[in-house]
Protein backbone atom coordinates (compact mmCIF):
# COMPACT_ATOMS: atom_id res chain seq x y z
CA UNK A 1 0.00 0.00 0.00
CA UNK A 2 1.27 3.29 -0.94
CA UNK A 3 0.94 5.80 1.59
CA UNK A 4 2.16 8.98 -0.30
CA UNK A 5 -0.98 11.43 -0.32
CA UNK A 6 -1.52 14.98 -1.20
CA UNK A 7 -2.82 17.15 1.71
CA UNK A 8 -3.95 21.10 0.64
CA UNK A 9 -4.92 23.34 3.26
CA UNK A 10 -2.73 23.76 6.71
CA UNK A 11 -5.22 26.31 8.86
CA UNK A 12 -6.00 25.42 12.30
CA UNK A 13 -8.04 22.17 11.79
CA UNK A 14 -5.99 21.29 8.48
CA UNK A 15 -2.52 21.61 10.65
CA UNK A 16 -2.98 18.88 13.22
CA UNK A 17 -5.51 16.59 11.15
CA UNK A 18 -2.01 16.33 8.60
CA UNK A 19 0.25 15.80 11.88
CA UNK A 20 -2.55 12.77 12.40
CA UNK A 21 -2.45 10.95 9.33
CA UNK A 22 2.03 11.84 9.52
CA UNK A 23 1.75 9.78 12.85
CA UNK A 24 0.01 7.25 11.20
CA UNK A 25 2.34 6.78 8.77
CA UNK A 26 1.29 8.80 5.97
CA UNK A 27 3.57 10.29 4.02
CA UNK A 28 2.48 14.20 2.82
CA UNK A 29 3.08 16.26 -0.05
CA UNK A 30 1.35 19.38 1.52
CA UNK A 31 0.70 22.58 0.18
CA UNK A 32 -0.72 25.75 1.79
CA UNK A 33 -1.30 29.11 0.73
CA UNK A 34 1.02 30.53 3.32
CA UNK A 35 3.91 28.39 2.71
CA UNK A 36 5.23 29.25 5.95
CA UNK A 37 2.71 26.85 8.21
CA UNK A 38 3.96 23.68 6.33
CA UNK A 39 7.78 24.11 8.33
CA UNK A 40 7.18 21.88 11.38
CA UNK A 41 5.58 19.34 9.19
CA UNK A 42 8.70 18.98 6.59
CA UNK A 43 10.96 19.02 9.94
CA UNK A 44 9.33 15.78 10.50
CA UNK A 45 9.31 14.74 6.77
CA UNK A 46 6.39 15.95 4.54
CA UNK A 47 7.44 17.48 1.34
CA UNK A 48 6.35 20.71 1.14
CA UNK A 49 4.67 21.34 -3.00
CA UNK A 50 4.17 25.09 -4.31
CA UNK A 51 1.08 24.31 -6.34
CA UNK A 52 -2.26 22.70 -5.59
CA UNK A 53 -1.49 20.25 -8.32
CA UNK A 54 2.27 19.06 -7.26
CA UNK A 55 0.40 17.32 -4.34
CA UNK A 56 -1.83 15.25 -6.46
CA UNK A 57 -0.29 11.75 -8.15
CA UNK A 58 -2.38 10.13 -10.92
CA UNK A 59 -4.83 7.63 -9.84
CA UNK A 60 -3.66 8.63 -5.89
CA UNK A 61 -4.99 11.07 -2.93
CA UNK A 62 -5.35 14.30 -2.05
CA UNK A 63 -7.24 15.61 0.73
CA UNK A 64 -8.26 18.83 1.55
CA UNK A 65 -9.58 21.27 3.78
CA UNK A 66 -9.58 25.05 2.89
CA UNK A 67 -11.69 28.24 3.98
CA UNK A 68 -14.73 28.62 1.40
CA UNK A 69 -16.18 27.80 -1.91
CA UNK A 70 -14.15 30.12 -3.30
CA UNK A 71 -10.77 29.04 -2.23
CA UNK A 72 -12.07 25.62 -2.70
CA UNK A 73 -12.50 26.13 -6.38
CA UNK A 74 -9.87 27.96 -7.00
CA UNK A 75 -7.68 24.86 -5.74
CA UNK A 76 -9.81 22.08 -8.18
CA UNK A 77 -9.92 24.69 -10.63
CA UNK A 78 -5.86 25.16 -10.68
CA UNK A 79 -3.43 24.28 -13.45
CA UNK A 80 -2.54 20.94 -14.06
CA UNK A 81 -4.71 19.61 -10.07
CA UNK A 82 -7.31 17.91 -12.49
CA UNK A 83 -5.76 16.93 -15.20
CA UNK A 84 -3.17 15.39 -12.73
CA UNK A 85 -5.57 13.71 -10.49
CA UNK A 86 -6.52 11.85 -13.74
CA UNK A 87 -8.25 8.28 -13.88
CA UNK A 88 -9.26 6.81 -10.55
CA UNK A 89 -7.83 9.34 -8.57
CA UNK A 90 -9.72 10.62 -5.47
CA UNK A 91 -10.28 14.00 -3.93
CA UNK A 92 -11.42 13.90 -0.56
CA UNK A 93 -12.93 17.14 0.75
CA UNK A 94 -13.23 18.40 4.00
CA UNK A 95 -14.02 22.00 3.84
CA UNK A 96 -18.15 22.76 4.79
CA UNK A 97 -19.10 24.45 1.74
CA UNK A 98 -22.19 24.95 -0.26
CA UNK A 99 -23.73 21.69 -1.44
CA UNK A 100 -24.20 23.66 -4.49
CA UNK A 101 -20.57 23.79 -4.66
CA UNK A 102 -19.34 20.26 -4.12
CA UNK A 103 -22.33 19.10 -6.58
CA UNK A 104 -20.18 21.07 -9.24
CA UNK A 105 -16.83 20.21 -7.98
CA UNK A 106 -18.23 16.29 -7.89
CA UNK A 107 -19.41 17.08 -11.60
CA UNK A 108 -15.72 18.25 -12.82
CA UNK A 109 -13.98 15.13 -11.11
CA UNK A 110 -16.01 12.88 -12.64
CA UNK A 111 -15.44 14.86 -15.87
CA UNK A 112 -11.86 14.16 -15.62
CA UNK A 113 -12.17 10.31 -14.27
CA UNK A 114 -11.63 10.86 -10.60
CA UNK A 115 -13.73 10.65 -7.61
CA UNK A 116 -14.78 13.83 -5.21
CA UNK A 117 -16.17 12.64 -1.73
CA UNK A 118 -17.18 15.09 0.53
CA UNK A 119 -16.35 14.45 4.57
CA UNK A 120 -17.07 18.04 6.47
CA UNK A 121 -15.71 17.10 9.96
CA UNK A 122 -17.32 17.98 13.22
CA UNK A 123 -14.66 19.12 15.27
CA UNK A 124 -12.69 22.14 16.72
CA UNK A 125 -9.20 21.15 16.79
CA UNK A 126 -8.96 19.89 20.94
CA UNK A 127 -11.57 17.01 18.88
CA UNK A 128 -8.65 16.52 16.82
CA UNK A 129 -5.76 15.84 19.15
CA UNK A 130 -7.91 13.51 21.06
CA UNK A 131 -9.19 11.56 17.70
CA UNK A 132 -12.67 12.16 18.22
CA UNK A 133 -14.17 13.76 15.28
CA UNK A 134 -17.49 13.06 13.83
CA UNK A 135 -17.30 12.96 10.04
CA UNK A 136 -20.66 12.53 7.18
CA UNK A 137 -19.26 11.67 4.10
CA UNK A 138 -21.51 11.14 0.61
CA UNK A 139 -19.46 10.10 -2.68
CA UNK A 140 -19.17 7.21 -4.73
CA UNK A 141 -19.47 4.18 -2.83
CA UNK A 142 -15.53 3.41 -4.13
CA UNK A 143 -14.08 6.35 -3.09
CA UNK A 144 -15.57 6.19 0.40
CA UNK A 145 -14.30 2.50 0.81
CA UNK A 146 -10.73 4.34 -0.10
CA UNK A 147 -11.05 7.31 2.13
CA UNK A 148 -12.43 5.64 5.38
CA UNK A 149 -9.02 4.27 6.70
CA UNK A 150 -7.82 7.89 5.93
CA UNK A 151 -10.31 9.64 7.64
CA UNK A 152 -10.08 7.24 10.62
CA UNK A 153 -6.13 7.82 10.74
CA UNK A 154 -6.85 11.37 10.91
CA UNK A 155 -8.82 11.42 14.19
CA UNK A 156 -12.43 10.21 13.15
CA UNK A 157 -14.03 8.50 16.16
CA UNK A 158 -17.66 8.21 13.75
CA UNK A 159 -18.36 7.97 9.94
CA UNK A 160 -21.48 8.77 8.84
CA UNK A 161 -22.74 7.60 5.55
CA UNK A 162 -24.93 9.76 3.51
CA UNK A 163 -25.26 7.77 0.33
CA UNK A 164 -23.84 8.34 -2.98
CA UNK A 165 -25.29 11.29 -3.84
CA UNK A 166 -22.58 14.55 -3.16
CA UNK A 167 -24.32 17.72 -1.22
CA UNK A 168 -26.30 15.47 1.57
CA UNK A 169 -23.40 15.58 4.17
CA UNK A 170 -22.65 19.25 3.51
CA UNK A 171 -26.72 19.97 4.37
CA UNK A 172 -26.10 17.89 6.99
CA UNK A 173 -22.53 19.48 8.35
CA UNK A 174 -24.66 22.84 7.94
CA UNK A 175 -27.53 22.06 9.65
CA UNK A 176 -25.58 20.49 12.45
CA UNK A 177 -23.19 23.94 13.13
CA UNK A 178 -26.50 25.71 13.18
CA UNK A 179 -28.10 23.67 15.59
CA UNK A 180 -24.68 24.34 17.58
CA UNK A 181 -25.32 27.95 16.85
CA UNK A 182 -29.21 27.86 17.89
CA UNK A 183 -28.23 26.02 20.77
CA UNK A 184 -25.27 28.13 22.59
CA UNK A 185 -27.14 31.32 21.38
CA UNK A 186 -30.50 30.27 23.35
CA UNK A 187 -28.05 29.49 26.71
CA UNK A 188 -26.08 32.92 26.33
CA UNK A 189 -29.60 34.00 26.20
CA UNK A 190 -31.32 31.86 29.13
CA UNK A 191 -27.49 32.87 31.51
CA UNK A 192 -28.18 36.70 30.92
CA UNK A 193 -31.83 36.08 32.35
CA UNK A 194 -30.99 34.26 35.31
CA UNK A 195 -27.82 36.20 36.45
CA UNK A 196 -29.68 39.48 35.90
CA UNK A 197 -32.55 37.99 38.21
CA UNK A 198 -30.27 36.96 40.77
CA UNK A 199 -30.45 32.82 40.39
CA UNK A 200 -27.09 31.21 39.76
CA UNK A 201 -26.01 30.16 36.26
CA UNK A 202 -23.64 27.28 37.36
CA UNK A 203 -26.56 25.68 39.19
CA UNK A 204 -29.25 26.34 36.57
CA UNK A 205 -27.19 25.15 33.85
CA UNK A 206 -26.02 22.14 35.92
CA UNK A 207 -29.46 20.91 36.22
CA UNK A 208 -30.12 21.36 32.89
CA UNK A 209 -26.92 19.75 31.32
CA UNK A 210 -26.87 16.71 33.86
CA UNK A 211 -30.82 15.81 32.64
CA UNK A 212 -32.56 17.09 29.72
CA UNK A 213 -29.87 18.52 27.88
CA UNK A 214 -27.30 15.73 28.80
CA UNK A 215 -25.18 16.25 25.60
CA UNK A 216 -21.78 17.40 24.75
CA UNK A 217 -22.68 20.55 22.89
CA UNK A 218 -24.85 21.93 25.69
CA UNK A 219 -22.18 20.80 28.13
CA UNK A 220 -19.23 22.42 26.05
CA UNK A 221 -21.10 25.56 25.45
CA UNK A 222 -22.91 25.58 28.71
CA UNK A 223 -19.14 26.04 30.62
CA UNK A 224 -18.27 29.02 27.72
CA UNK A 225 -21.60 30.96 27.87
CA UNK A 226 -21.06 30.92 32.21
CA UNK A 227 -18.03 31.98 32.20
CA UNK A 228 -17.99 34.98 30.69
CA UNK A 229 -20.40 37.99 29.67
CA UNK A 230 -20.66 37.89 26.03
CA UNK A 231 -20.76 35.01 24.04
CA UNK A 232 -18.60 34.97 20.40
CA UNK A 233 -20.42 33.56 17.93
CA UNK A 234 -17.45 33.14 15.74
CA UNK A 235 -16.03 30.58 18.24
CA UNK A 236 -19.05 28.67 17.86
CA UNK A 237 -19.69 28.50 14.29
CA UNK A 238 -18.51 30.49 11.65
CA UNK A 239 -20.86 32.84 10.43
CA UNK A 240 -20.68 31.77 7.00
CA UNK A 241 -21.98 28.53 7.48
CA UNK A 242 -25.21 29.83 8.74
CA UNK A 243 -25.19 32.07 5.51
CA UNK A 244 -24.58 28.85 3.41
CA UNK A 245 -27.71 27.13 5.27
CA UNK A 246 -29.90 30.15 4.77
CA UNK A 247 -28.82 29.99 0.61
CA UNK A 248 -29.70 26.22 0.42
CA UNK A 249 -32.99 26.76 2.19
CA UNK A 250 -34.24 29.73 -0.36
CA UNK A 251 -34.45 28.02 -3.38
CA UNK A 252 -36.55 25.41 -2.05
CA UNK A 253 -38.68 27.44 -0.29
CA UNK A 254 -37.70 26.42 3.46
CA UNK A 255 -38.67 28.52 6.00
CA UNK A 256 -35.49 29.37 7.74
CA UNK A 257 -36.60 32.06 11.21
CA UNK A 258 -34.09 31.39 13.49
CA UNK A 259 -31.17 30.75 11.22
CA UNK A 260 -32.10 34.02 9.86
CA UNK A 261 -31.96 35.69 13.29
CA UNK A 262 -29.04 34.17 14.33
CA UNK A 263 -27.31 35.26 11.03
CA UNK A 264 -28.71 39.10 12.20
CA UNK A 265 -27.52 38.72 15.62
CA UNK A 266 -23.62 37.55 14.51
CA UNK A 267 -23.55 40.22 11.76
CA UNK A 268 -24.28 43.50 14.63
CA UNK A 269 -21.93 41.52 17.17
CA UNK B 1 -47.37 9.99 60.22
CA UNK B 2 -50.12 11.73 59.08
CA UNK B 3 -50.35 10.76 55.49
CA UNK B 4 -53.53 13.32 54.59
CA UNK B 5 -52.70 15.92 52.26
CA UNK B 6 -54.62 18.55 50.58
CA UNK B 7 -54.09 18.49 46.58
CA UNK B 8 -55.96 20.83 44.39
CA UNK B 9 -55.88 20.86 40.70
CA UNK B 10 -56.76 17.67 38.88
CA UNK B 11 -55.49 18.80 34.92
CA UNK B 12 -53.40 16.56 32.46
CA UNK B 13 -50.19 16.17 34.99
CA UNK B 14 -52.00 16.80 38.47
CA UNK B 15 -54.25 13.79 37.75
CA UNK B 16 -51.52 11.23 37.42
CA UNK B 17 -49.50 12.93 39.79
CA UNK B 18 -52.21 12.09 42.42
CA UNK B 19 -52.82 9.14 41.48
CA UNK B 20 -49.44 8.41 41.94
CA UNK B 21 -49.61 9.89 45.78
CA UNK B 22 -52.24 8.01 46.15
CA UNK B 23 -50.15 4.91 45.32
CA UNK B 24 -47.89 5.75 47.34
CA UNK B 25 -50.26 5.72 50.67
CA UNK B 26 -51.34 9.26 51.18
CA UNK B 27 -54.47 10.21 51.90
CA UNK B 28 -55.87 13.08 49.73
CA UNK B 29 -58.51 15.70 50.00
CA UNK B 30 -58.51 16.79 46.41
CA UNK B 31 -60.39 19.74 44.76
CA UNK B 32 -60.71 20.75 41.12
CA UNK B 33 -62.73 23.12 39.28
CA UNK B 34 -64.31 20.66 37.29
CA UNK B 35 -65.19 18.43 40.25
CA UNK B 36 -66.43 15.36 37.42
CA UNK B 37 -62.61 14.93 37.13
CA UNK B 38 -61.79 13.62 40.49
CA UNK B 39 -64.67 10.78 40.25
CA UNK B 40 -61.79 7.99 39.53
CA UNK B 41 -60.01 9.63 42.40
CA UNK B 42 -62.98 9.68 44.59
CA UNK B 43 -63.54 5.76 43.36
CA UNK B 44 -60.00 4.99 44.90
CA UNK B 45 -60.59 6.66 47.94
CA UNK B 46 -59.96 10.18 47.75
CA UNK B 47 -62.29 12.76 49.44
CA UNK B 48 -63.56 15.35 47.41
CA UNK B 49 -63.93 19.32 48.45
CA UNK B 50 -66.08 21.73 47.45
CA UNK B 51 -63.43 24.41 48.06
CA UNK B 52 -59.16 25.12 47.83
CA UNK B 53 -59.78 25.91 52.02
CA UNK B 54 -61.47 22.25 52.36
CA UNK B 55 -58.54 20.69 51.24
CA UNK B 56 -56.49 22.11 53.94
CA UNK B 57 -55.65 21.54 57.60
CA UNK B 58 -54.26 23.20 59.77
CA UNK B 59 -50.38 23.10 59.80
CA UNK B 60 -51.05 20.42 57.10
CA UNK B 61 -49.38 20.22 53.71
CA UNK B 62 -51.51 21.40 50.36
CA UNK B 63 -50.34 20.51 47.17
CA UNK B 64 -50.87 22.56 43.83
CA UNK B 65 -50.89 22.33 40.05
CA UNK B 66 -53.12 24.90 38.08
CA UNK B 67 -53.20 26.64 35.11
CA UNK B 68 -51.15 29.95 35.43
CA UNK B 69 -50.85 33.12 37.58
CA UNK B 70 -54.34 34.20 38.26
CA UNK B 71 -55.54 30.88 39.09
CA UNK B 72 -52.91 29.67 41.42
CA UNK B 73 -53.28 33.52 43.20
CA UNK B 74 -57.30 32.46 43.22
CA UNK B 75 -56.65 29.42 44.55
CA UNK B 76 -54.42 31.21 47.86
CA UNK B 77 -56.95 34.05 48.07
CA UNK B 78 -59.97 31.88 48.04
CA UNK B 79 -61.95 32.05 51.29
CA UNK B 80 -60.69 30.40 54.42
CA UNK B 81 -56.95 29.38 52.56
CA UNK B 82 -54.14 30.88 54.42
CA UNK B 83 -56.39 31.57 57.36
CA UNK B 84 -57.11 27.67 57.52
CA UNK B 85 -53.62 26.21 56.57
CA UNK B 86 -52.18 28.73 59.81
CA UNK B 87 -49.41 27.60 61.37
CA UNK B 88 -46.51 25.84 60.09
CA UNK B 89 -48.84 24.87 56.96
CA UNK B 90 -46.97 24.20 54.20
CA UNK B 91 -48.11 24.51 50.78
CA UNK B 92 -46.07 22.88 47.67
CA UNK B 93 -47.02 24.58 44.62
CA UNK B 94 -46.15 22.95 41.20
CA UNK B 95 -47.73 25.36 39.29
CA UNK B 96 -45.15 27.46 36.54
CA UNK B 97 -46.21 31.03 37.24
CA UNK B 98 -44.16 34.27 37.49
CA UNK B 99 -41.35 34.56 39.72
CA UNK B 100 -42.79 37.31 40.81
CA UNK B 101 -46.23 35.95 41.22
CA UNK B 102 -44.36 33.45 43.21
CA UNK B 103 -42.54 35.85 45.60
CA UNK B 104 -46.20 37.64 46.32
CA UNK B 105 -47.50 34.33 47.38
CA UNK B 106 -45.04 33.56 49.65
CA UNK B 107 -45.12 36.43 50.93
CA UNK B 108 -48.77 35.91 51.64
CA UNK B 109 -48.40 32.80 53.17
CA UNK B 110 -45.23 33.92 55.57
CA UNK B 111 -47.90 36.89 57.12
CA UNK B 112 -50.12 33.65 58.01
CA UNK B 113 -47.26 31.88 59.74
CA UNK B 114 -47.57 29.15 56.60
CA UNK B 115 -44.61 28.10 54.24
CA UNK B 116 -44.54 28.07 50.30
CA UNK B 117 -42.03 26.88 48.00
CA UNK B 118 -42.03 26.03 44.58
CA UNK B 119 -41.41 22.88 42.92
CA UNK B 120 -42.09 23.60 39.21
CA UNK B 121 -42.33 20.24 37.55
CA UNK B 122 -40.16 19.31 34.46
CA UNK B 123 -42.09 15.91 32.60
CA UNK B 124 -44.98 14.98 30.25
CA UNK B 125 -48.20 12.86 31.63
CA UNK B 126 -45.57 9.63 30.25
CA UNK B 127 -43.14 10.62 32.27
CA UNK B 128 -45.29 11.06 35.60
CA UNK B 129 -46.40 7.37 34.78
CA UNK B 130 -42.68 6.25 34.89
CA UNK B 131 -41.73 8.07 37.38
CA UNK B 132 -39.33 10.21 35.85
CA UNK B 133 -39.94 13.82 37.14
CA UNK B 134 -37.35 16.33 37.20
CA UNK B 135 -38.26 19.10 40.05
CA UNK B 136 -36.16 22.13 40.69
CA UNK B 137 -37.54 23.28 44.02
CA UNK B 138 -37.01 26.79 46.17
CA UNK B 139 -38.09 28.24 49.65
CA UNK B 140 -37.18 27.96 53.41
CA UNK B 141 -35.45 24.59 53.99
CA UNK B 142 -37.78 23.38 56.48
CA UNK B 143 -40.14 23.35 53.90
CA UNK B 144 -38.16 21.70 51.17
CA UNK B 145 -37.59 19.22 54.02
CA UNK B 146 -40.75 18.23 54.59
CA UNK B 147 -41.97 17.97 50.69
CA UNK B 148 -39.42 16.13 49.66
CA UNK B 149 -40.85 12.67 50.61
CA UNK B 150 -44.19 13.80 48.80
CA UNK B 151 -42.09 14.90 45.51
CA UNK B 152 -40.12 11.34 45.64
CA UNK B 153 -43.70 9.54 45.87
CA UNK B 154 -45.28 11.68 43.35
CA UNK B 155 -42.64 10.88 40.51
CA UNK B 156 -39.56 12.94 40.89
CA UNK B 157 -36.22 11.36 39.80
CA UNK B 158 -34.42 13.81 40.00
CA UNK B 159 -34.88 16.95 43.07
CA UNK B 160 -32.56 19.80 42.15
CA UNK B 161 -32.15 22.47 45.00
CA UNK B 162 -32.32 25.94 43.95
CA UNK B 163 -31.58 28.01 47.27
CA UNK B 164 -34.06 29.59 49.52
CA UNK B 165 -35.13 32.28 47.39
CA UNK B 166 -38.54 31.93 46.04
CA UNK B 167 -38.60 32.46 42.58
CA UNK B 168 -35.44 31.05 41.38
CA UNK B 169 -36.71 27.40 40.28
CA UNK B 170 -39.40 28.90 38.62
CA UNK B 171 -37.24 30.99 36.54
CA UNK B 172 -35.46 27.73 35.95
CA UNK B 173 -38.41 26.10 34.78
CA UNK B 174 -39.16 29.14 32.52
CA UNK B 175 -35.40 28.85 30.91
CA UNK B 176 -35.74 24.73 30.50
CA UNK B 177 -38.94 25.35 29.17
CA UNK B 178 -37.45 28.09 26.54
CA UNK B 179 -34.72 26.12 25.68
CA UNK B 180 -36.43 23.23 24.98
CA UNK B 181 -39.04 25.33 22.57
CA UNK B 182 -35.46 26.84 20.95
CA UNK B 183 -34.12 22.81 20.26
CA UNK B 184 -37.51 21.81 19.17
CA UNK B 185 -37.97 24.56 16.72
CA UNK B 186 -34.74 24.33 15.62
CA UNK B 187 -34.52 20.82 14.46
CA UNK B 188 -37.70 21.32 13.24
CA UNK B 189 -36.46 24.28 10.86
CA UNK B 190 -33.61 22.21 9.69
CA UNK B 191 -36.04 18.87 8.74
CA UNK B 192 -37.32 21.10 6.80
CA UNK B 193 -34.52 22.30 4.88
CA UNK B 194 -33.11 19.01 4.82
CA UNK B 195 -36.44 17.08 3.54
CA UNK B 196 -36.80 19.86 0.91
CA UNK B 197 -33.34 19.11 -0.52
CA UNK B 198 -33.54 15.66 -0.50
CA UNK B 199 -31.81 14.82 1.97
CA UNK B 200 -33.47 11.99 4.60
CA UNK B 201 -34.22 13.87 7.85
CA UNK B 202 -34.23 10.84 9.81
CA UNK B 203 -30.51 9.88 8.95
CA UNK B 204 -29.45 12.93 9.64
CA UNK B 205 -31.38 13.54 13.36
CA UNK B 206 -30.17 9.97 13.97
CA UNK B 207 -26.10 10.98 13.67
CA UNK B 208 -26.78 14.03 15.51
CA UNK B 209 -29.07 12.91 18.24
CA UNK B 210 -26.28 10.25 18.86
CA UNK B 211 -23.01 12.53 19.20
CA UNK B 212 -23.42 16.03 19.45
CA UNK B 213 -27.03 16.02 20.57
CA UNK B 214 -27.42 13.00 22.44
CA UNK B 215 -29.95 14.44 24.84
CA UNK B 216 -33.15 13.42 25.85
CA UNK B 217 -34.79 16.64 24.91
CA UNK B 218 -33.25 16.38 21.14
CA UNK B 219 -34.15 12.62 20.69
CA UNK B 220 -37.90 13.01 21.47
CA UNK B 221 -38.60 16.26 19.37
CA UNK B 222 -36.44 14.55 16.60
CA UNK B 223 -38.84 11.77 16.41
CA UNK B 224 -41.72 14.44 17.00
CA UNK B 225 -40.15 16.77 13.90
CA UNK B 226 -39.33 13.95 11.48
CA UNK B 227 -42.71 11.98 11.86
CA UNK B 228 -44.69 15.07 10.91
CA UNK B 229 -44.39 18.39 8.57
CA UNK B 230 -46.12 20.89 10.79
CA UNK B 231 -44.33 21.07 14.82
CA UNK B 232 -47.42 22.14 17.17
CA UNK B 233 -45.61 24.30 19.73
CA UNK B 234 -48.13 23.59 22.33
CA UNK B 235 -47.06 19.80 22.43
CA UNK B 236 -43.45 21.79 23.03
CA UNK B 237 -44.07 24.26 25.62
CA UNK B 238 -47.38 26.43 26.59
CA UNK B 239 -46.74 29.54 24.84
CA UNK B 240 -47.82 31.48 28.23
CA UNK B 241 -44.06 30.15 29.74
CA UNK B 242 -42.48 31.66 27.07
CA UNK B 243 -44.11 34.91 27.45
CA UNK B 244 -43.53 34.36 31.27
CA UNK B 245 -39.55 34.25 30.50
CA UNK B 246 -39.83 37.43 28.56
CA UNK B 247 -41.66 39.84 31.08
CA UNK B 248 -39.07 38.29 33.54
CA UNK B 249 -36.54 39.84 31.43
CA UNK B 250 -38.01 42.93 30.60
CA UNK B 251 -37.61 44.91 34.21
CA UNK B 252 -33.71 43.74 34.28
CA UNK B 253 -33.04 44.65 30.80
CA UNK B 254 -32.03 41.13 29.45
CA UNK B 255 -32.12 40.72 26.05
CA UNK B 256 -34.67 37.80 24.50
CA UNK B 257 -34.26 37.75 21.07
CA UNK B 258 -34.52 34.20 20.43
CA UNK B 259 -37.31 33.81 23.04
CA UNK B 260 -39.28 36.81 21.27
CA UNK B 261 -38.46 35.16 17.64
CA UNK B 262 -40.16 31.91 19.05
CA UNK B 263 -43.47 33.82 20.65
CA UNK B 264 -44.23 35.26 16.89
CA UNK B 265 -44.08 32.00 15.57
CA UNK B 266 -46.36 30.34 18.23
CA UNK B 267 -48.70 33.72 17.54
CA UNK B 268 -48.49 32.87 14.58
CA UNK B 269 -49.37 29.42 14.15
Amino acid sequence: MNKGIGFIGLGHLGFPLAVNLMQAGYALRVYNRTASKAEPLVAQGAQRMDQPADTVTTGGIVMSIVWDDASLESVVTSPGFLERLGENGLHISMTTVSPEMAQKLADKHAQHGSTYIEAPIFGRPEAVAAKQLLVPFAGLQEGKDRAKPLLEAMGAQGIFDFGEEVGAATLVKLVGNFLIGSAAYSMWEAVGVAKKNGVDPKAMLNMLTSTLFSAPIYKSYGNLVTEGTTLSFEKAIPMKDLGLLKKTAQPVDAPTPVSDLLYDLMEKA
